[in-house]
């Protein structure tokens, strides 16, 4: 058994501690803790198992199912806090998520994987179509905010409709992404999927029975634990003294990508970067053209109208997220500054998202 | 005789009818959407009489001719409706036409290219100095606006000061741009111009005679139409529901566009993408280059005076537009995913522009 | 004798001028303009010096000296400015130095660089990873500056803390740059070195306490003389009609990176663009990452607490000069239109800072 399995097996110990914490009142802190810690190993079997039955039912539904659950830690947390009317707490994870796949992830692989290697090169390929998408999906998703920042006078109607045909847009450009990278331009991906089987399935055949039930298990687990977090977070963050503006920033999006998080550092020290960039530009990616469009449309749903007019600081946080994570990996090798770099990048906006004054609380 | 050449003649009916509606006043909504229409085919009669005469007269006399005749109808429209006081619609116009250029005229050209040929490659020379040329060009006429939106109390006559400033150096550089592309590094364009000619001029030489006819009599026409187009123009878009800026950065330009258009997207589909990238970034930086300093100059003549102040907005769309054409084109490789993310970029501005509140009207 | 030291002798007449107009009191134009003319020559010798003397104590302290020296008169004229209080000046000279290292110098290098050579190559290995830094370096030092245009109500304690949270993180990163490249990844500047070698000490061996001694007395000018500039610059300024901005951002910065300027055209001119490229961009980088960062621990040190708070329009002008500078450097080639274009962005955000209305005046 790998240190890494020891270490989940030891985080699975959370959950029942995190129920205990609630039930028995230990304290909205410990609740909070306990219960982002339970999630970090659930995440990780959650993408496990959506990697195993991908390789029994075949490319195609296997991509669209990775397609589905490869942000499904995220995508749970933040229903379950749009469904409490943490809108504003959402709406910054959606932004930090994006950043943080960005910077941090990207970051942590290129300096670690730059202290083994002296120059590592991914293909830039894959990392291009998917750049140009999420480019473009992250422009989207921020107009209305821009929209709102320099034309006074916006109502709140107007924003919501825009923010919805918006979505509407990025769905279905997620879906046209799908159909180019499973259908007409298969062969582009066909070495990344390769790496991904050969890193994750050594053994012959999977069991698809048990890793379904592993699946299901695991995302009602997220949900319950997602349940206790969200319920802790307004008294443990005001506690901690932190905004909601940075909790949705930085706290939820470094829970919530703990597994992407793992896998891209991993495999970067085994100098796969292909695979590691891949991770981080393609889950920037799947937030910006899925998940924050399911978010709004569940968010009319749910009765939580979540609009796309994040706080203009957020923009500024993102766009300039990009235009470092382009710049640095847009010539197919990294070393270790350039991890750092990134690094240096993401704690400076961490920086600015603490010292940024609390605007509009949590809902 | 060719689909398209049918489709233009049939058009041409619309100048006769175009003049009817406007005298026997059937109505300002039937003016302007059949001079709309009138003014397409004579649009793209003017753009192969400049290049029949181009290839008469010679390289550089025919390049210089190409330069100042490419954005000939868009360069009418805007002083019929700048001399008719409807400067926001000028001014909206311009973002729109780079806009336009780089999004749906890039986008089309890709997804229709893209969709008959699995890649599709171009040269990235011609395209690089051209983007680094527009790239200059659109910062620059955007800087007033971007003065105006971050330090308040600045006079209108020092944002006309300032724009005409900008547009005595942008029409330097133009001029720096043709002898660059004409006399010093003529090399460079070779395969381009060899391309136009052996696509549009099958036939051994024109008769220069008849072809500077045809360039008079559409230009003396496109005119006349934009008269008709400019005076329905208000009480149309209002019976539309249209304000002044969507009619400006999406309508007008689609009219005065049409040319590049058809070019660009039938060179795609005959899987030549450098022209086809070529026209459309081209015609950009004209715009950029030497259609709004020429307004700008010309606002001060026709006693119209004409910033360079766009809505805060607009600032924003051209941005995200020149990042998301920057990104895509910067490979030198097209498909058709890329043209719809393309498309996908234009459909939210587009979005953004109708749900934008109207400011400042259209003068 | 070289007609370049011909002229910096007779510049060196311009320190007893500058004196003597300074106790003599003719006026504060006349020293304001001596004195910067004073300044010139003893910058240059300083990086000469610094150059020779970075020979003999070999690779590793010697480049930690470039590193340290290789901005040192704009240091001292910041840091004497920010002694007497002129804080919005030392920042407007922070954001110009930037502007005018990747518009000015670098645009003028293309351009006669460009003239006597068709077309112009740099590796682009090195650019890459100053141009990675440089990025990350710009956005961190104008992250407060965006936070507080866009988020309204933070206090002043706010943004001096964040300021200095930024300038940590930034020295931090500058100390890394010089390991990798000095240490880790000291083979990719090799090239660098060597050329820099050979261009400025064709001799055996130089003399480490003559240029010792020509190090300490021209800092000890270049002092004395940025004291006089200093003292002068108010009135000078005014009677000019020049705002603090306008003097901050254009004026102070050519007076200060003139050495750079000299060292980067020339090089251009023998066609090594390697170099060229590198002293311009290497320089904005050392302004970003160490200059700024040192300027605001010193300010708060001085008692002039300085922030990272500029004027907004600086944000848009820095963002806007990487943006081009970035966009004409990235394919490792340069022709003198490239030139033209960069430093046409420059005569324009000239125009903008003349017009520009005067905020918070020098202090």
């Amino acid at each position: 058994m790998s240190g890494k399995n020891i270490v989940f097996l030891v985080l699975l110990l959370f959950i029942p501690v995190s129920l205990a914490a609630h039930y028995l009142e230990w304290g909205d802190l410990i609740v909070f803790v306990t219960a982002g810690l339970a999630i970090l190993p659930l995440a990780a079997w959650m993408g496990a198992a959506t990697e195993e039955i991908a390789v029994v039912v075949g490319p195609t539904l296997g991509g669209l199912l990775n397609a589905t659950f490869g942000n499904a830690t995220e995508l749970i947390i933040a229903l379950v806090a749009l469904n409490a009317g943490l809108v504003n707490v959402v709406k910054a994870s959606i932004t930090g998520s994006i950043i943080g796949n960005l910077l941090l992830v990207m970051g942590l692989s290129m300096l670690l994987g730059g202290l083994r290697h002296k120059e590592q090169t991914f293909q830039p390929i894959v990392a291009r179509v998917n750049a140009s998408a999420m480019n473009l999906a992250v422009i989207a998703i921020l107009l209305p905010t821009a929209m709102n920042y320099t034309a006074k006078g916006i109502g709140e109607a107007t924003l919501q409709y825009l923010s919805v045909a918006v979505a509407v847009v990025l769905i279905l450009v997620y879906v046209l992404t799908l159909i180019f990278s499973m259908k007409t331009h298969a062969y582009l991906y066909d070495v990344g999927v390769a790496e991904i089987e050969t890193e994750e399935n050594p053994h012959p055949k999977p069991n698809i029975f048990l890793w379904s039930g592993v699946l299901l298990v695991c995302t009602l687990l997220v949900a319950v634990e997602s349940e206790l977090l969200v319920d802790a977070l307004e008294v443990a963050t005001s506690q901690l003294g932190l905004t909601a503006l940075f909790t949705g920033v930085i706290l939820v999006p470094i829970v919530g990508n703990a597994a992407e998080h793992a896998t891209a550092v991993t495999v970067a020290m085994k100098d796969k970067m292909d695979l590691s960039v891949s991770v981080a530009v393609g889950s920037s990616m799947q937030i910006a053209l899925f998940v924050a469009p399911v978010l709004v449309i569940a968010g009319w749903i749910l009765g939580q109208p979540m609009d796309l007019d994040f706080q203009p600081f957020e923009l500024v946080a993102v766009v300039v997220s990009v235009l470092i994570a382009n710049s640095i990996s847009s010539d197919g090798k990294s070393n270790w500054l350039e991890g750092t770099l990134l690094l240096a990048a993401y704690a400076v906006l961490g920086f600015a998202f603490y010292f940024h004054p609390d605007v509009g609380g949590l809902g």
